[in-house]
């Protein structure tokens, strides 16, 4: 890499209480390509310079708004200021605080689902095409390398033609009304303002994102069925979805809060003509796959048989697990190395722009809200997006 | 039991080359119970006479046809002609031998699906109750203990309210056109004539019949996606279902011939308020119980702490394990204790009538014509039955 | 086969209470090729013909002693008479019985370990050598289809040459003094005038019986470290053993009765110079094939892949799981079958020989006690056997 | 924590081609509280230069040996030198490592097998006593929440009175000669010099420390088989031990590189009077727990019912896997923290003093010494350190 310094990063969000701010932080510090230097950690000066301090950063670049923050950032000499913005905040805002700092100039990372509407993920790509940008956005989920050996094997013709795509992901911690007893997460991601969707938003779009990536298909209808199950809930916590695929590929698709006991029970089958995959997140070190006439394989992360693309999303051997803090760091340092490389004016290496971008936002974002209709009118709609 | 020798049965079907009839066969011998003492093994009365020698019958009682059967060992003395008949054949005939066998006062072990149609389906259960005899199906997941004892959680409340059932039952062995290639399991059961319906028939109906026996709730509407997904085939291998279940309960249901790799992967989960149950068919000996606050639960056959019922149906201590005959064979067991006291006018024991009935085979036959129409209609559809 | 009736056996031992009993004429019955047909089932004639008219016996051939029904069998006319015994009493009588029997001319199967002295097993060798008749050992677990394959695969050289064995067999219901609260079964297994040896007799002789049969390699040191670890209890519940084998593999063979929580956990694993396997009796389904630089892969019983000597043990298509009987049942069906050929002077089929026999015996039996005293040398000491 | 700027360290070793030196920058940057800020990392100069660059590191800072490193860090300002040192050499010289840092008053982090002599050991343990140093041995296994979680029950009785210890470490890596091919890491740990020992030092050591840490019990005596199995190699490549620990419990203890397909298969199993547990470190985010009459539990990482000291060392939810680099950075900030206590003169948090010691190192390198000893001698000898 030809930069001859770590990149610099600030963030938005993840003050006091937050969860997915820290997860944010120590992904982007794990390889050590990175420094957080800046941030407006909430919507309250006061807890932001709280964060800035523990986090033992310069008070100077800790700031109370987000637009403060990219007003001054962008006003500091090159070499100084941040290369690039990471949003953690709730949904509903990420869409005016990364049109701000992409109008600074800035790259960004920004956390799922992208927006909550489909005129502002539309926007959104557009502005990131016009100022030339670096966009990434967390599905974390993607950055396991199994998953990326599993699309290798898929775009490969290892397992012939998809056949049948079967994506769940269930969670149950949701299952009980938790958001009325002070559960700052639960509050906002049952809040249909702040949240949008709930769990077609929260983990449903991961599940459209994992299958969307290994397959590379897109989706030609559906039918949903969406519940809130949880009394005095008004947002989804259950939906069960089949689709149909191009192709002629069928699915099925469901994701939960309310399964009582599963964790984050992401799991995906794909079945080719020739052969199966299967992956889960709970076990992510193994991808099973299933042939015609073959006894059953077990693939293991950090072994030579792997693709490439697997081994560049490696850190470990085989037998020391790697895990969901790494699949999110892949995010990070890819998107990381593909800013450098802009800086810079080199070309990227050959894996270091595999990571989801504002397109996989948009199409999320048309995902969630076709299945909210689909649900809405009880039977089959289109769900193909030509935007 | 009072009968002072072993029941004695007698075999349609299952002659050479037929899978199921030898299934059926060595599940009846298991406990010593019953033996097999006649048999029409084949339409040809030549394929016949040669599976009888095989099986080291008496050749006076191995039988031409089932009507010859019928009626001939009707004519023996009490004693010496068979309590039972049990039915093997292809699905499009188990009517007219049910009802012939019924007619001459045989009680009657039969394979799933019942029959082929509803008209069929209810003729039997008229005729069952007419003649008073015991008529057992032989939906054998639900012999398996640990099914049994998820169903007595259930009924006891242990779960909660039931929420989501999310059931699936997989299959690879029909990914390719075997049917053409001289298989004659393939051929019958792809042949709409003989089979009336696939994937749906042969095993969507097993997990319909899984998740209403554990659940005992009904459907009241379903919406189902019916494919076939290998060219050149005229029946469904491959379907998924949502359904809405009465009481507001959601579940997923799919079942599928074309899933490369899964062998017999029958598997079920029941969520409810307060917890949520795992079965899996490759698996049998465990129930995986997941709670809202404490850690998760493996409940593995054969130990004191299960329920009276699962205690009934098992052979064997824990860690030794039990599998499919065995839980074929609670079908054969219990059914065959019922006619025991049928015969002696006895009472049956607490848990000898837990076998699946002529009411079971009825809804079976209704859940698949239903599918078959709602995948016609491609939209959600009635799925009550008010027979 | 050249008979045209079943086999006929009878059974000393096995009576009320008993739980082996049960369990060798489930196994037996599975297949319908042989008939119990006369029964010495207990030292108390009383409990006999109970037993007997339980099992709906003839009760001219329920007997009140073994050397009763030894002599009055010998003397009905041949294709009325028992063809072989079935000897499931406490070890300690096995030698007397089965001599008795074999000098009146019959086939005997015997339950493990064979006897408690090893001047008994060799002559009980000598006498099925002089009298020529078929003796079968019920070391069922090597009746496994996936345990054989396993054997087939090493002595195929597909694992290169073996390194390392660890095997293992531990339980834990003798964790408490069971012994002391009237539980049958722990006041035999754990008296060493009835069982000889507990933990490395009941179960241990099973680890040394599969390691020996996959790997066929023969002990020759070993080093034990022998306990009883329950307060009071006189005989062994908890063993540890270093083995050195013949060509210089390393071994570790430990079989404990009071690893709490364990239920029948015998366990393999057969490291070799290419390749490994694995395999566990609570999943006997499975073998797991570990290789140098190729994916792990997982064999699943009734495959097409597997060996001619699996599938000849094997009655279920893949995904429809066999057990503990279907395996216990294989060593009734080839020794019936073997002893149908002696009958007929025909031919045995090629896999039907393969059931443990008398050498087994004498080799698990010089084992036990080896291994007892080395645990009481504490320290090294010759294991190999040139009997 | 009382420190107004995040720890700096240096390290001394993980130049180009290390693997080891990688994995603690990142479980040291992982949390953002400590910055590595100078670096010796290889005895060539230019190699060390090299590495330093690639890290982005100043260049002032990275030194031509670790003599001029502790020199010249020592005589900078406080708050601008480095906290602590990171050891990443081969074995045989952290010992005059170590002891330089010390001496120069720095704190340490050092990887293990400590030492490759006893004296070595005990000299650098009293090294650390009387320079009151924090001094960290990364036996990473140690570090994470559910082998805390482990200890804990152990230590509150949950589990009786321990009885049994079955731990094993197998991998595969060393089948073959692989250190003939030239890769580095097979060449210095099967070289005795270099490594002391080698499958006992490299992971035997870890087996023993997590044994220790879980039970708390001293080793009594041990028989050690210890073996080099490829043609060629003068180091031990598999070990086998029976153990008696103090109190009475057996123990059984076994490690090896030549175990093809494993790949970091570190298990235990500590069986108690009235419970067990079982951890393996592949799956490292479930502890299993068995009980004499309840069925068995499986506690996963992340939830509300595990100890403090679980949660304490725990970032993400339930669910959400952690796994290698997570259990490694548990020790980088425990001790860390703990070095920041020491700075301040603040008392450290309850459970940031929770990570493997000096004396931990010295019974380690005790225990592999008395390994090799008692294979040499082929017996049981004496195992208790009285150091």
């Amino acid at each position: 890499m030809g930069l001859n310094r770590k990149l610099r990063y600030g963030m938005v969000g993840g003050g006091p209480g937050s969860f997915i701010g820290g997860v944010h932080r120590k992904a982007a510090a794990l390889d050590g390509e990175m420094d957080l230097v800046a941030g407006a950690f909430s919507s309250s000066p006061e807890k932001s310079r709280q964060q800035g301090e523990e986090l033992k950063l310069d008070p100077a670049r800790v700031y109370g708004s987000y637009e403060e923050m990219a007003e001054k950032e962008a006003a500091l000499p090159e070499g100084e200021r941040i290369d690039f913005v990471s949003i953690v905040t709730p949904n509903f805002n990420h869409y005016a605080i990364a049109k701000t700092f992409i109008e600074h100039g800035f790259h960004v990372v920004c956390d799922k689902p992208m927006t909550t509407t489909l005129e502002d993920a539309e926007a959104l790509r557009d502005l990131v095409k016009k100022h030339d940008v670096v966009f990434a956005l967390t599905h974390n989920y993607t950055g396991y390398p199994l998953v990326k050996h599993a699309r290798h094997m898929v775009a490969n013709g290892d397992i012939g033609t998809v056949r049948k795509i079967v994506v769940e992901y269930s969670q149950g911690w949701l299952a009980t009304p938790l958001e009325d007893s002070g559960n700052k997460q639960a509050e906002w991601r049952t809040n249909p303002k702040l949240a949008g969707a709930g769990a077609l938003g929260d983990i449903g779009s991961h599940a459209e994102n994992l299958a969307q990536y290994i397959t590379g298909l897109e989706m030609e209808s559906m039918c949903a069925d969406v519940s809130s199950m949880v009394p005095g809930r008004n947002i989804d916590d259950d939906a069960n979805l089949l689709i149909h695929y191009e192709g002629g590929a069928r699915g099925i698709l469901h994701c939960s809060q309310i399964s009582v006991g599963q964790e984050n029970n992401l799991r995906i089958r794909v079945y080719g003509t020739t052969a199966s995959l299967e992956w889960h997140q709970e076990d992510p070190n193994e991808l099973i796959v299933r042939y015609l006439d073959r006894p059953l394989e077990v693939l293991k992360r950090g072994n030579a048989y792997l693709s490439d693309v697997a081994v560049h999303n490696t850190r470990l051997p085989s037998g020391h697990p790697e895990a969901f803090f790494e699949a999110f760091a892949n995010i990070y340092r890819n998107a990381g190395r593909t800013m450098v490389a802009k800086i810079t004016g080199e070309d990227p290496g050959p894996f270091d722009t595999d990571f989801p971008t504002v397109d996989d936002g948009v199409r999320g974002v048309h995902f969630i809200l076709t299945a909210l209709e689909s649900g809405r009118q009880q039977g089959w709609i289109d769900a193909s997006y030509n935007g």
